[in-house]
C-alpha cells in the first residue's frame, strides 16, 4: 500500500474521438468527486498541449450534477478536444526536449496536480510511457501518478480484452452495414457494393460488420481484413461464387488491407502521406477495389467509405461499451489513489463470454504502448475472407444494449465545454 | 361517389430505398385489411416488373398480425424489393410497348385485381399516369384504380408539402453532419470538412444538415445547394470569413451542385454516365471540393460521403415520418376504395408550422409526375450559402420524435421477406 496523496488531479483525452470516450471522462470525474484525496480535477484542452499552455476547465465543478455527467456520457468526441501531440525521448538531451518535459512538470507543481489521468490509444499511452520514464529519471515519481486510460474504435491495444469506444463503433458499423444490405437487396441487377472500414493495423472494426452471420441478421458476403494479404484474384474468385447465390453481393474491407508485397491496398490514391506518429494516412480502399471489380465484371459497382461517422455516432453507442467506459474511468482513479498504481494502464480482463463478464485490472503501460493486438488465427476463417463464430462470440457482448442520448428537437443533445 | 369495387389489390415500390417506405406499404397493409371491398392484398416483388412477372406475396396473410406489422414499419428499404422500370408512352404503336401494358392488365384480369397502389417518387408517379391514360383510352378505367403513394428523401415531389421518407433521412443527415461536427472540432489545427448529401435537382436533404443552427444545437458553417449556381471563389471568400472565428470548418454540399454554366460540381469523376430515365450519375461532388480547397488553402481537407446510410438508418428514423408514412398509405386505400379515386396520389397539405399540422388529400397524378419541387427562396440566404430560420421552420417538424427499431443481440430486427 502507498502513501496516501493528496491534491489536485488533471484529466487530458488525446488521439481519434470516440463515441465513449465522454463516459470514459466521465468516469474519472465520479472517482475523483468521490474520492477525498482529489481536490479538483482539471479538465485539460486538446491534451497535453493545453496542460503545457495551462488552458484547464474545473470539471470538478462544472459537473458535480449528476444530470450533468448523464448528459457528457452520451456527448460523442473529445468534449476536452484532442491533439497529436508525440512527446520527445525522455533520454533525449536536446534542450528543447528536455524544456517539454520541465514545462509538464513545473505546470503539476504550479496547479498541485498529484495526479494526471490520460484517456487515449496508443500513441496516448506512449505519452503515459515517457512521461514516467522521465519522473523515475528525475527521482520524482511519487509526486505524481500517471495514469493511463484506454480508448480507441480500433481495438488494437495490448494486454486489454478490448479498448473503451470499441464496442459503440462495432455497433454502428453492424447495424450500418445491415441497413446497406437491406438497402442493396432491393434491385435484382448484378451489383456489388464495398463499404471501407477503420482500422490501419487491425480488421477489429471490419470483423464487427460480420456478427449478423452467427445471429440469423444480415451480413456481408465477404470480409476481407488487414491480417491477411489481400489477393486481387482470389477476391474476384469468392464473388463467382457470391453471385452464384444472389446479384447483391455486399463486401467489407478494413482500410488497411495490404497485397503480400505489403502494399495497401488503397494506396493508389494517396501515397506517401504521412502523419506525425509516422503512419500512412490512407483513403480510397474500397474507391480501388470498386475500379478493379468495375473492370473485371462489369457491373454496377458501389463503394461506400463509412468515415468518421462509425467513430462518432453517440446516437448508437452501445449500453455495454458506455457502461464500462464509466467504470474504466473511475478505476483509474481509485488504482492511483488507493493503491498508488503510476505509471500504468487499467484494462478489461473477460472472465468469459456467456455470460458476459469482464473486471478491471491495471498493468504497465511499458506492456501496452505501441504494441498493437490484432486479430488471432482463429477468428478468420481459412480462405481469409471472413469472421468465425469466435470472433463473433468475442464482438457480440460488446455491442449489447441501447444507450440513447437525450434528444431535444429531433436532435440529440449533446455538451459543449 | 364512385360505384363500390369488389376484388383483390395489388402494392409495389419502386425507386430508391427508404427508411419509412416499409411504413406506407404496412399503411396499404392497414388499409386494405380495414376495408371489406378489399380481398387480397398481394405484394409485387421488385415493382412493376414483378408485377409482370406474377412475382406475388400475399401481404394480407404474412401481416394480419399487428406485431409483425409494426417490425415491417421500422424496416429499412423496399421490403418487396424495387426497380427503376420505365415504362414505354401509352401512346406508342410500337408492339413491344404496347404488349407491355396488355401484359400489365392481363396480369389485373387474371387475380381479379381491382386496386393498384404504387408507391415511390417522380418516376414512379410517372409509371401510374402511364397506366392511368392508357386504361382511360382502352376505356377500362373503371375495372381497377390506380394510386400513386409518394416517398422519396429528395422530398422533391410537387403538390405534396413533404414526402414520406423525407422527414427520415433529414433526421439521419442533421443527426450525423451534427456527430461530424462534434468529431472535427476536436484538434486545433486548421481544417475543412467537406459533407456530401444526396439530392440531385432539390437541397431539402442538405438544408436539413442546417436545423440546428435555430435551434441551439451544432451545425455547418456553409451550406450548398442545386438551387444556387456555385461559384468556387466566393466560396473561398466565405471559407476565409468561416476561418476567422474557428479553425474547423464544416461545409454541407448537395451532390447536385452546378457552376453557372450547368455543369455539375461533381462532374470531374463521373462524367457521362446515366441511368434508365437519363440521369447523370454523380459522384464526388466533395470529392472534387476537397481538392480544391487542399490547393487553394493548404490547409487539412477531409470529404466525407453520406452515401446510402442516410436514406436507409431506420435506426434512427423520425417518429413523425414513421407514423405519416403509415397513415399516408391508410389513406391511398380509402381514397380509392371509399371515395373511386384513381390516376391519384394521395399527399400531404400543411394546416400549420406551429403547432405542426398536417392533412391527407389526393390529387390528379398528372400534376405530380415529372416535376420537380425545389428550396423557395425565402428558404436560402442572400449570399447562397446557408439556410434561412424559415427553411428551419419547415424541416424542424419533420424530423421529431425518435422511432427505435426491436433490438436483439445488439442489432436492429429488420423483417425480411
Amino acid at each position: 500500500m502507498k502513501d496516501i496523496l493528496r491534491g489536485n488531479a488533471v484529466v487530458g483525452q488525446s488521439g481519434g474521438p470516440t463515441a465513449a470516450i465522454n463516459a470514459t471522462l466521465t468516469g474519472v470525474i465520479k472517482g475523483a468527486l468521490e474520492n477525498e484525496c482529489i481536490e479538483t480535477l482539471y479538465g485539460m484542452r486538446n491534451g497535453i498541449e493545453g496542460l503545457m499552455a495551462e488552458r484547464f476547465v474545473d470539471l470538478s465543478a462544472l459537473f458535480a450534477d449528476e444530470s450533468e455527467q448523464n448528459a457528457l456520457i452520451h456527448t460523442p468526441a473529445a468534449a476536452l478536444g484532442s491533439c497529436r501531440k508525440k512527446l520527445p525521448s525522455p533520454d533525449s538531451e536536446k534542450a528543447e526536449d528536455i524544456a517539454v518535459f520541465e514545462r509538464i512538470f513545473e505546470v503539476f507543481e504550479k496547479y498541485s496536480i498529484k495526479y494526471f489521468f490520460y484517456i487515449g490509444g496508443n500513441d496516448s499511452m506512449d505519452t503515459v510511457a515517457k512521461l514516467s520514464k522521465y519522473a523515475a529519471r528525475k527521482g520524482i515519481a511519487d509526486s505524481v501518478r500517471i495514469m493511463g486510460v484506454p480508448k480507441t474504435i480500433d481495438n488494437d491495444l495490448a494486454i486489454t480484452d478490448h479498448a473503451p469506444g470499441f464496442g459503440s463503433a462495432a455497433k454502428d458499423v453492424a447495424t450500418t452495414v445491415n441497413e446497406i444490405i437491406r438497402d442493396c437487396a432491393v434491385y435484382t441487377v448484378k451489383a456489388v457494393t464495398i463499404v471501407e472500414i477503420m482500422g490501419r493495423d487491425a480488421g477489429w472494426l471490419t470483423a464487427s460488420a460480420g456478427v449478423g452471420a452467427y445471429i440469423g441478421a444480415d451480413a456481408p458476403d465477404l470480409i476481407y481484413l488487414p491480417e491477411r494479404s489481400f489477393d486481387m484474384n482470389e477476391f474476384f474468385t469468392s464473388l463467382r461464387v457470391a453471385f452464384e447465390k444472389h446479384p447483391n453481393i455486399v463486401v467489407a474491407v478494413s482500410e488497411g488491407i495490404k497485397f503480400a508485397d505489403g502494399r495497401y491496398v488503397g494506396e493508389g490514391t494517396q501515397s506517401g502521406a504521412v502523419d506525425v506518429f509516422g503512419h500512412r494516412y490512407l483513403a480510397g480502399t474500397a474507391k480501388v477495389l470498386e475500379q478493379a471489380v468495375k473492370a473485371e465484371f462489369g457491373c454496377k459497382v458501389r463503394s461506400i467509405e463509412l468515415n468518421l461517422p462509425q467513430r462518432c455516432a453517440a446516437h448508437l453507442a452501445s449500453a455495454t461499451d458506455l457502461e464500462e467506459s464509466v467504470a474504466i474511468g473511475r478505476a483509474a482513479v481509485r488504482a492511483a489513489a488507493n493503491e498508488g498504481a503510476s505509471g500504468e494502464m487499467v484494462y478489461f480482463k473477460r472472465l468469459s463470454s456467456k455470460p458476459y463478464a469482464c473486471e478491471i485490472e491495471h498493468c504497465s503501460v511499458l506492456d501496452v504502448a505501441n504494441y498493437i493486438s490484432a486479430l488471432p488465427d482463429d477468428y478468420i476463417n481459412a480462405e481469409g475472407n471472413y469472421i468465425t463464430e469466435a470472433c463473433a462470440d468475442y464482438i457480440l457482448p460488446l455491442i449489447k444494449g441501447e444507450a440513447s442520448p437525450a434528444y431535444e428537437n429531433g436532435l440529440p443533445k449533446y455538451v459543449r465545454l
